[in-house]
């Protein structure tokens, strides 16, 4: 984990924030941006989380996925618990330099939501009329890869990703 | 644009939030949840924005997106002002329920960024060394698919979808 506080390029104006060839990311008021990780062999969107400027800068510099857990607020490498470790292929980031893009490849059953599913998105939301709570979602992917209680209750840690 | 208050499902406890079947959307400190929008042809990335809960609604109800803009501070239905609509074909919802994703088919050029890219996230970050400053980002795509200064400099409102 490096000791000093990463360093990116000043923010500068609208033009060269969104058009320019600089990281110069818009942390928000909690000091935090947005990631998205896709999946790396199809695209699939897999989660959606936060980053803080360590997370970010820990994830350019080792390749690997880290995050800022907003329930546990600490520092998150992704499958440090799991073993589900993201390797980023690609990170790009936005127009307004707000939220990253990854494709990952996942260590393990290919799985990055805690629940089992592959994707977090697991769920969809029927079209056509004005939500209520009696709206029912349904499940639109084939069920679980992983059982969370075998996975969690280990509270194994590695370093080791498995490709 | 409905009168009423959109009504979700109360949000419940952990285990009906993150694997039951009703909508109970968690709104953050600003009334806000986030959106991903991709591509229906080919599953990508092409934007990151939020939602209150009425751009939310209006967007399960109309099935074309809608967003909260935090800059403009108001509702902003996507495609509004440059004709570049977003319908909706798929909208799921993740595990803790504060994010959504879209899948949806663009009207006009099949771009949804305003600098006139595809994607929002056209430029890449090199991995492997800690980020600074002098480090460069490289577009990722073939180029801009309209050019906004025509699109937007005509300011013109359109409701009827390109399809």
């Amino acid at each position: 984990m490096p000791d000093t506080v990463p360093s990116f390029a000043p923010r500068g104006d609208k033009a060269a924030v969104e058009e320019g060839d600089r990281l110069a990311p818009k942390f928000d008021a909690d000091g935090l941006i947005t990631a998205v990780a896709v999946d790396a062999r199809d695209g699939a969107v897999l989660m959606l989380a936060h980053m803080d400027a360590q997370a970010l800068a820990l994830t350019i510099e080792t390749g690997f996925a880290h995050y800022y857990s907003r329930s546990r607020r600490r520092l998150w490498k992704k499958g440090e618990e799991s073993g589900h470790v993201q390797k980023v292929v690609e990170l790009s980031i936005d127009c307004d330099q707000d939220a990253v893009l990854m494709r990952v490849e996942t260590a393990g059953p290919g799985a990055a939501c805690h629940t089992g599913h592959r994707s977090c998105f697991f769920r969809s939301v029927p079209l056509g009329a004005p939500p209520s709570p009696e709206l029912q979602l349904t499940v639109n992917d084939g069920g679980k890869l992983f059982d969370p209680s075998q996975v969690y209750a280990a509270a194994k840690k590695t370093d080791t990703p498995r490709f």
